[in-house]
C-alpha cells in the first residue's frame, strides 16, 4: 500500500509526502486537525489540509521567529504568542532565562492537546512555569491590552483560512498598542514565489508598514512550505533589526541552534531583487 | 484531462507540476529530453525525468552562477561553461562587455537544439559572436588545457546521472590546471536538506576543498529544485568571495538582475548552522 499526503494548495503545483500512517484525525470546532508519520519528514501536523510543521524542518521556522527579535531587543521580559499551538515558538523562547512571562493565545485547544500527545518535541515546553495558555481568539484577547509586551509573535495559519483575522490592519494596530515603547512584532509573512502568495505578501506588508515605523522582511529556507522560500515580518517601534543587532556573542546568547546564527541573521534580511520590488511596490501606497 | 509532471526523485517526497502539453520529447544518445508547458512554471526542461530549468525560476539559478564570481574577479576575459546546454549561464555572461571568449562544452547537442527551438529566452545567447560551442565530454575537453580561463562554470546534471564525471576529483584537478592563477571555479553543489542530497553535498565539498585553496559554499532559493534550498560552490586559487567582493556599484556592473544584488551576494554565503556543520565535517577529512 502507498499512502500519500497531498497539499494541493496551488491548483497547478503539488507537494506530496509519502505517509506511513495517520496518527490523529479530528475535526475541532474550528478546523480539521491531522497528524501523520512519514519517513522523510518524520511526524507532521496539518490543519485544514495544509502542512503546519514537520519534525524535520520545524526548527528552521521556529528558530527564525524567535532568535531574530531576541538578538535585537536587549531586554525582553514579557512575550505574547498568538497561535503557535504546536509549541515550537514557546520551546525556543523558554531557552532565554531573561524572559519572565510567555502568554500563549491559541484559538483551538484541540491543536495543543493533539500536539502534546503526538509531537512532544515541540509541545513539551507548554509545561514551563512561565507559560500561560489561553484558548481564545487572538484579536479578542489583545484588544483591551496596553503597553504590556516586549515581543509579540504571531504564528497563525494562512490569511485565507482561520488565521485571516491575524492579518488585518485592526489586529496589527492592536499589537502596536499592546507592545511597550520598545516592542517588536514578528509575524509569518507567507512566500513571495507563487503569484497568489506574492499578493498575500504585499497585502500583509502594506498593513504592517502603515502600522509600525520600522517594518522589514526577512527570509528562510523552509522546504515543507510552498516554494520553500518563506518570509517573516519584523515590525518595531524603535529597534532596527540590523542597526540594533547585537553581533557579539554574550554568554546568555550562546544558545544551541541548528539554523540560526549571527552571520545568517544579517544575511536573512538580504532579499532577492524580485522580493524587494514586491515589497517596495506597496510601501508607498 | 489532467496531465501532471512528477519528478519522483526522492522516493518518499514528490513535487508535481500540472502540465498543459508536452512540447518536445526525444531520446538522445545520452539521455531522455523533454520540454513541457505549464501555467505556473511556464515552459520547463527535464532531463531523464528531472527538472533542469523552468521559465519561472531559471533566473535565480543562472544569475547566482554568474554574477557572484563576476563581482569578485576584477578582470574576467575568458570563460569556460561545462554543460549549460539551455543557455541560461551564457545569457548572463554575455551581459559583460569585458568578456572576450565564452567556450561552452555540452555533451549533448540535442539539448541545445531543443532549447533553441522551445526555450529561446535562455538559448538565444548562443548566437553571440564570443560564444564557441563544442559538443564533447567536459572532462575530455579540459584534460589537455593549461592556464587558459579566468572563470569556469560547471552547470551539469546531478552526480548520480550523466553528470557524474563532472563531480570527480580528477575533473576538479583538471579545472584547477585549466584556470589562470587568479581563476575561479563555480559549480552547482546540490541541496543540503534531504539526506541523500546532503551526502552528495559532502562528497562534492570534500573533493573541492582538496583541490582548491579557497572553497566556499553559497545558497539560493530555487523553488523548482528539490527542497528549494540550493547550494553553489565557489572555488578559487586566489580571490575570496567576500574579502575580494567589489561592493561598489561600478558603471559596468549595473546589470539588470531579478534575484542577485550586492547585499544578497554577502547574505548568500551566510549558511544555516546545519549546513555549515555538514560542510565542516568533511573539510578536515
Amino acid at each position: 500500500m502507498d499512502l500519500w499526503f497531498s497539499e494541493g494548495k496551488h491548483q497547478s503545483v503539488d507537494f506530496s509526502i509519502k505517509v506511513n500512517q495517520q496518527l490523529y484525525s479530528q475535526k475541532s470546532a474550528f478546523q480539521q486537525i491531522d497528524i501523520f508519520e512519514s519517513d522523510v519528514f518524520g511526524r507532521f501536523l496539518s490543519l485544514d489540509g495544509e502542512v503546519m510543521m514537520t519534525e524535520k524542518d520545524e526548527f528552521i521556522y521556529h528558530e527564525m521567529m524567535v532568535h531574530v527579535p531576541m538578538s535585537v531587543h536587549p531586554d525582553v521580559k514579557t512575550v505574547l504568542v498568538i497561535g503557535g499551538g504546536d509549541g515550537g515558538v514557546v520551546r525556543e523562547l523558554v531557552k532565554y532565562n531573561s524572559i519572565a512571562l510567555i502568554d500563549v493565545v491559541e484559538i483551538d485547544e484541540l491543536v495543543v492537546r493533539a500536539c502534546e500527545a503526538f509531537l512532544p518535541a515541540t509541545a513539551a515546553s507548554f509545561q514551563d512555569a512561565r507559560v500561560h495558555l489561553t484558548f481564545q481568539d487572538g484579536l479578542r484577547f489583545i484588544r483591551p491590552l496596553y503597553d504590556r509586551y516586549d515581543l509579540i509573535i504571531v504564528d497563525g495559519t494562512d490569511p485565507n483560512g482561520l488565521g485571516e483575522v491575524l492579518f488585518t490592519k485592526e489586529f496589527y494596530g492592536n499589537c502596536y498598542k499592546a507592545l511597550r515603547p520598545e516592542g517588536i512584532l514578528i509575524n509569518q509573512h507567507e512566500s513571495p514565489f507563487y503569484q497568489q502568495d506574492a499578493i498575500a505578501v504585499q497585502k500583509i506588508h502594506r498593513k504592517l508598514t502603515a502600522s509600525f515605523p520600522i517594518s522589514l522582511v526577512y527570509q528562510a529556507h523552509v522546504p515543507s512550505y510552498p516554494s520553500g522560500h518563506w518570509l517573516f515580518g519584523f515590525s518595531s517601534k524603535r529597534y532596527h533589526p540590523l542597526a540594533d543587532f547585537k553581533d557579539s556573542e554574550g554568554a546568555d546568547r550562546q544558545l544551541a541552534t541548528r539554523y540560526y546564527n549571527r552571520p545568517l541573521h544579517k544575511g536573512a534580511f538580504a532579499l532577492p531583487t524580485y522580493v524587494k520590488e514586491l515589497l517596495d511596490y506597496v510601501e508607498d501606497k
